[in-house]
């Protein structure tokens, strides 16, 4: 018996930062400076996710899944803006987004699935 | 250097109706009406469910997990009893069930993952 | 068109202890004991984890994704206490935690992916 090989990026104890098997990587985002507003924040977890899509041979085009929680649901319009202006017509992933409670001044995050290449 | 195939349902530019990738299907259904009661909303949700999976080669007994957002948790005998009666014996997927905030007039909210033919 | 096979571990008819499909294993832990409080909630949730991988060819090691419900946030140090010294240097999973209504009695949901030999 043998499994497919895992790739883990990161180096905290904790968590992996992104983990990837058999094509497909999983990771979670929050924003890196959470002493900003709703909008930086969305601004700054969708930049995170452009950073690491190279890193692991994949793309915008390659997202196949995304949960997000928020801390305020009425923040959605606001998050619509930005997702909207950033999802890639003809390749959006499937989402979710439901207002759950996080840390302390963690206002939007986000579970991301995408596939890469082998 | 290639990845599996991805085939993206629906036209949003939002988000896809279903997005399949290496044998697996994911998608997120909430119910068409949301003007019913929760108990019409379960009922509409596990019936696109049942509409989704002949169009991507599954069936309920496809079915590999399904994370379910209530939004009054009380709610859940009501879930339950139409759960068990549409779940195929011998065939049901893992299941979670929490309370979180939504949409107004937003019930109850499934996120899907299910095998599909190749 | 074939799909790969679908191995269900658990006799409930309400959801499966274990789902496996494409070398991917997918479950749900709450504790066995729910009189307990937190710090043994979690602690039984990891260990229930530990009982489940090497009967389905998986470990530690393995683990890709867990998702954490918490019913109550304030527990973060307590949930992280005993996950940092639980979880393999080098090989820990995605994480995600977020606070989210629960059954009653129940303080502590995980849903875990990890991969298996095939």
């Amino acid at each position: 018996m043998s499994s497919s090989p895992i790739q883990r990026i990161g180096d905290s104890v904790r968590w992996a930062d992104v983990v990837i098997h058999a094509g497909v990587a999983r990771w979670v985002e929050v924003a890196g400076d959470r002493t900003q507003d709703v909008r930086s924040q969305v601004s700054q977890v969708l930049a995170q996710i452009d950073d690491t899509l190279p890193q692991i041979s994949s793309s915008r085009e390659h997202l196949l899944q995304i949960l997000i929680y928020l801390s305020d649901l009425n923040d959605i319009h606001i998050l619509n803006e930005l997702w909207d202006a950033w999802v890639p017509r003809g390749h959006a992933p499937v989402r979710a987004c439901v207002q759950a409670g996080m840390g302390h001044d963690c206002l939007v995050e986000m579970i991301i699935t995408a596939a890469v290449s082998q």
